[in-house]
C-alpha cells in the first residue's frame, strides 16, 4: 500500500517543438493535462510564432511556462552533444530564456523555470563545465532573483544550480527504465523506454507517491522527484498524459506546479 | 551661417554585426563615439556572445542600447526583402527584442529603442502591413510602456509607431544622397553613397543643426532628424564617426541620446 | 466523352519535405504512385539523410528524381518570396542540384529535372530576373546537356528555360482552381484549393486527357500539361494520389515520366 | 644540411571561409601560392556564391580543388565537436562534396580530394566511428573511383580511408608545435601555435625535405607529409604563404599538388 506523499507532484512536458511548417507536439491537448510546459525556444525546435501561441495557451490554462533551452541544432533536434565553450553556452542559454520571456509576459505570465533539452540535458548530468555554464546562463537571464532549474536527481546540473543559489527541481520519468542506483538506462539499451501504458501509469503513481519502482535488473529503486516528465512527442502522448493525471488523482496524489 | 538647433542630436550606429568566427563592425571604437548602439540580435548578424559583449561595453560607456531587428536571413545579412506574413514578423521582432534585453539588463541597462535593419528598414518605409507588424512586435515585447522606434522621416514605420502610441524618432544619413523631396537615393543608383569624408562631416553638421543640404539634383533639401546614423561596417568607419562627433561639438551642436 | 491524348501523363509530387526530427510527406506511399519525385534539397526542407533515403526509394521503384529547389528559408518552408540577387540565386539553385545529385547517383539514378518550390515557383511565373536566375543555376549545375525544368504553362520560367535551350515541361494542378485564362487562383482567395476528392480525380482525368475543366467563374478552360502535380503534404495525400492514378488508368490515359 | 626529398610537396590552405556579408580568408592572394584549395562547402563557412567564385579562381590558376567538409555549425565555425550519428554524418559529408563539385565542374575542374575541417578533423584523428563515417560519405559521393582524403599522419581517418581503398594523404603544419611522438600539441596549451614567421618558414622547408624538426620538449621529431597546410585565416597569412613557397623553391623542393 502506498501512502501518498504530502507534497504535490508537478507534471511537465516538452511543448512547442514544431518549427515553421512542421509540427510535433500536440500542444493544446497536453496543455490541458500538464502543470508545467517546457517550451522550446528556437534552438532545437520552436519558432517565434509557435512560442507565442504556446505561451498564450499556457497562460490561459494556468500552466506554468518554462524555458526548454538547447544546443543550437535544428538539424539534430538538439540531440547531438556539442562541445560548446562555457561562455558561449551560457550566452546561448540566456538568449533563449530572454526570447521566450517576451511571449510569456505578453500572455500575462513569465518564464518561471528552466530545463535543458536533449543532449544538453544528458550532458549536464555528468559534465561539470557545461552544467555550470547552463546555470550561469540562467543567472545571466534571471538576475538576482534567479529561476528554478529542472533536472535529474543527482545530476551535476542540480548540484551547480544549488551552488549558485538556484532551486533545483528533481524530476522522474515514468516511461523510462532506471538502473538500481537510480540513473536512467541509456536509450541505446533494450528496454530503456517503457511502451506499456498501464505500466507507465502505475509507475507514475508510485513515483509521485514516493514509492519504489522496479529497476531494470528486477531490484527496486526509489526515485525522488518533485515533477514527472511526460513525453509529448509520441503518438498517444496526450492520452497517456490524461491517464497518468487521472490515476494520480484517483490515488490521492495532488497535482500542481512546484513552488 | 547655421544656427545650431536647440535640441541635441543623437548618433547611432549598427554594432555587433559579426557572427561566430566572423567580425564586421569595430564595436569598441564606435562605442566611444556614438550615443545609441543598434545591436544586431541574431537574425541577420549577431550571436549571443557578441550581443553580451556589446551590451557590456555599451553599458560601461553609457551608450544607449537599441534592438536592431531584421529578417531571419544570415546568408543575406538581412538585405533581401522577404514576404514574411504579418503575424510571423511581429513575433520575430518581439523574439529579437527579448533576446537582446537579457544581455542589456545583465549589463545594467535595457533595450531602450528599436530600429529595423536592412531590407526590413527599407520595406517598412512604404509597406504598411510590414510597418504595422514591426510596431506590433515592439508592442508585444515592450508592453504598455512601449519603446521608441527609429526610422526614416515620412516612413510608414514612423507613422505606424505614432498610431500605436510609440515614439517615432526620425533619423538622417550624412553619407547618403537625398532626393529633392527628402527620400534616400536608392543604393542602386550612382552617387547614392557619399565617400568624401569632408563632405560627410559637413553634411552631418548641417543636418544636425537643422540646415538644408544639397539634394542629388543640386537643389536643397531640409532633412529633419533627431538622430544621425553613422555606418559602422566600412573601413575607416570609426575614424569618420570621430570626425563627425568632433565637428558637431565644434559647431556647438550638443550630442546626446534621444529621450 | 474524352478522347485520351496520345501522350503519356507524368505524375509528380513534392517529397522528402521533412527536416531532422520532423516529417511531412508520406514518401514511401507516394513513391508507389508517382512517376516523378520532386525531392527537397535542404533549403526549405530536406536534410542529407532524408535526401539519401528518398533517392534510394525512388531509384528502387523506378521513379524519376527531380531537384525541388527553393529559397534558403527553413523557417518559412520556402513560402516567403525573397529578393535574392540573380547571381546568388543561380548559385543557390546549382548548389541544391549538386547536393541532391550525389544521392541520386549513389542510388544508381541521377537528378533528371528541376522544379522550383513554393515562393520561388510562384515568383518565377512573372519575375523575369528570378526566372532567368533559376535557369542559369540549372545551366551551371547541369552543363551543356542541361536538364528539363518543370513549371506552369505560360510562366516566364518556362520561357527562360526555352531561351536557354532547356526543355520546359508544363504541369497542371488537379486540386487547384483556375482562372478563365488558365492561371491559378491565388491561395489567398476562397475556393483556390479543391478539397473534394471526387472532383480532384475527375479533373485530373480531364486535364490528362487534354480536355477542358471548369474555371473558377464557371467558364471552361483548357490546361495543357505534360505532368500533373499531386500534393504530398496533406492528410490523405497518398490515398488521393492512388485514386488519381487508378482513374487515369481506367480512362485509358498512360502514366509515365516525361522524356 | 637538408637533402631535398625526391617527391614534391603540396601546399594546401582553407579557402572560401566567408559567409554572406562576412569574409575571412584572402582567397585571391592564397590561390596564387597554394597548389590545393580546401574550399568550405557551406556547413561551417562558405556560401554558394563564394564557392562558385573560389572554384573559378582556383581553376584559372590551376589550383586543385578539395572539399573542406565540416559539421553543420555556422555559429561555431565547425570548431565544436558534435556527436553526429554515423549515418547522418556520412550523408552530410556527401552532401557537401556534391554541392561543391557543381561549382568545380562548372569552372572546368572537379573536386579532387576531401579534407575534414576543425572539430571534425580533430575528432577523426582518434574517433573510429566518425572517421569511418567521413570515409563512407566520400565513398557515397565519389563512387567506385573514390577521392583522396587529406589528414594527419597516424590518424584513424587516414587508416579508415586506406581500409576503404581511398588514398590517404598525410599533411603537416609548419606553424604548429609537435609532441615527441609526432602528434599536434593541442591549441589549448601554450606554444601550440608558432607565431614567428622565420621559424615557420624554416620548419616548412625541413618538413617538406623530410628532415626532423624540434618537438615541443626540445627533442626532434620527423613528420612525414605529402602536403603542408598553410593557415589562411590569420593576418599576414598570404605573405607567410608566399615566403614559405619561395623558401621551398630556394631549397630545391618542388612544389606541386599530390597525384
Amino acid at each position: 500500500m502506498i501512502t501518498p506523499a504530502a507534497a504535490e507532484i508537478d507534471l511537465n512536458a516538452d511543448l512547442g517543438e514544431g518549427f515553421g511548417r512542421w509540427t510535433l507536439t500536440d500542444d493544446e491537448a497536453l496543455l490541458s493535462v500538464v502543470t508545467s510546459a517546457n517550451v522550446a525556444c528556437g534552438f532545437h525546435a520552436g519558432d517565434p510564432s509557435i512560442m507565442r501561441r504556446v505561451c498564450e495557451l499556457a497562460a490561459e490554462r494556468g500552466v506554468r511556462i518554462g524555458a526548454q533551452v538547447a544546443y543550437r541544432d535544428l538539424a539534430g533536434f538538439g540531440r547531438r552533444a556539442m562541445d560548446v565553450p562555457a561562455g558561449e553556452l551560457a550566452a546561448e542559454v540566456a538568449y533563449q530564456i530572454g526570447a521566450l520571456d517576451v511571449f510569456a509576459r505578453a500572455a500575462g505570465s513569465a518564464v518561471s523555470y528552466v530545463k535543458p533539452h536533449g543532449a544538453l540535458y544528458n550532458r549536464t548530468v555528468h559534465d561539470a563545465e557545461q552544467a555550470a555554464a547552463v546555470v550561469a546562463g540562467v543567472r545571466l537571464a534571471a538576475g538576482p532573483a534567479g529561476l528554478p532549474v529542472l533536472g535529474l536527481p543527482g545530476s551535476l546540473l542540480l548540484a551547480a544550480a544549488g551552488e549558485a543559489g538556484l532551486a533545483g527541481v528533481p524530476e522522474a520519468f515514468a516511461d523510462r527504465a532506471y538502473t538500481p542506483v537510480g540513473t536512467l538506462v541509456p536509450r541505446s539499451e533494450p528496454g530503456a523506454v517503457l511502451h506499456d501504458p498501464d505500466a507507465v501509469v502505475a509507475r507514475a503513481v508510485r513515483m509521485a507517491a514516493g514509492g519504489a519502482v522496479a529497476a531494470a535488473d528486477g531490484s527496486t529503486v526509489r526515485v525522488t522527484a518533485r515533477s514527472l516528465c511526460l513525453h509529448g512527442d509520441t503518438p498517444g502522448a496526450a492520452d497517456l498524459a490524461r491517464r497518468v493525471r487521472a490515476a494520480l488523482c484517483a490515488a490521492g496524489v495532488a497535482v500542481g506546479a512546484f513552488a
